[in-house]
């Protein structure tokens, strides 16, 4: 999506490692006339998916998810992410590693809140290696529930979680895929669609 | 707000302890339509009050922040929480200590996204103790810039955050107070204000 990338060109910032950073207007503060067309643009793609529910992740996912259930006027689930490994029975989890932080959360659903039949868009920030959007698929799974697809505002395109998710069938919509960062130039490319 | 005190008596689940749970609309699960009704209260609460930005803390407040800084047309900055004791110079930071898990966390804003000068409306789900409260009053204060107040949707009236909130001169505006609860009963009263 044009808008998105011309602004990731302008206001992201490319620091070493492959760390895209759009903290300010994504991911801690939040432009929300830029979120509110990127929702509209999910309720387009989306639009004939027959979405019942939308899910996401705390905590930076919550924003654009937000717009996007009140797009659809559907109910926003967060799943919690949660160190702990005593779990309670009452939720649907499932442990997921992060690369960021190098170690391994859990993320948690409580069972009242995702039901068998139900059709879940998934919507997240960001996609690169996949464990967040896995971790939400698992939990959609246990509850009997459907993935109609997933809403990404910024793909990694060159990490693999993209690929592995929709090899598995699922329907991914990233509004932009970086195909390669320089924190030298501080350049950013897309992927060609 | 009789909307509000309406769904948590028909929705609202108390248990022991002084617990109210309303996750099943307000902060896991969430009901955008209410959710939306309750943003367009702030609006009005708030409408001359000069809001250039709304600030909220993570998780549960982003929602019902997001709808609110999508009406006043303004962004929308969260506050991160985090357990480390070792913050980057790069943030305001504030400790807070939590009455739910019994410990103390920092709340932390980039100083890039609070400015002196800035007119800041804070937005959050829930007021008991008032911690998190005073914590995002302490980083605008660091920043110069001015809170004009603070929405809250449910206030446990019975607890001292509110009050000594506004005895500090911040306007604080709840949207259901919670007088007292009866986890027997399952009864929940409603200060009359």
């Amino acid at each position: 999506m044009q808008l998105l990338e011309d602004r990731i060109r302008r206001d992201g910032k490319v620091a070493p490692g492959n760390v895209l950073r759009v903290d300010g207007f994504i991911n801690h503060q939040m432009d929300m006339e830029l979120l509110d067309k990127l929702a509209a643009e999910f309720q387009r793609l989306f639009a004939d998916a027959g979405v019942d529910k939308v899910l996401t992740i705390e905590a930076s996912g919550i924003a654009i998810a937000a717009l996007v259930a009140q797009r659809f006027r559907v109910p926003l689930v967060f799943a919690k992410k949660s160190k702990t490994s005593n779990i309670p029975d009452t939720v649907y989890s499932c442990p997921v590693k992060s690369y960021t932080h190098g170690n391994v959360n859990t993320v948690m659903v409580s069972r009242e809140f995702l039901h068998a039949g139900e059709r879940v868009l998934l919507i997240d920030d960001f996609l690169a290696h996949g464990e967040a959007l896995a971790g939400l698929i698992n939990v959609v799974d246990q509850a009997g529930g459907t993935v109609v697809g997933a809403g990404i505002l910024i793909e990694k395109a060159f990490q693999d979680g993209g690929k592995n998710i929709r090899a598995q069938g699922y329907r991914v919509e990233s509004l932009a895929r970086v195909q390669s960062m320089d924190a030298d130039t501080g350049s950013v490319e897309f992927a060609a669609d």
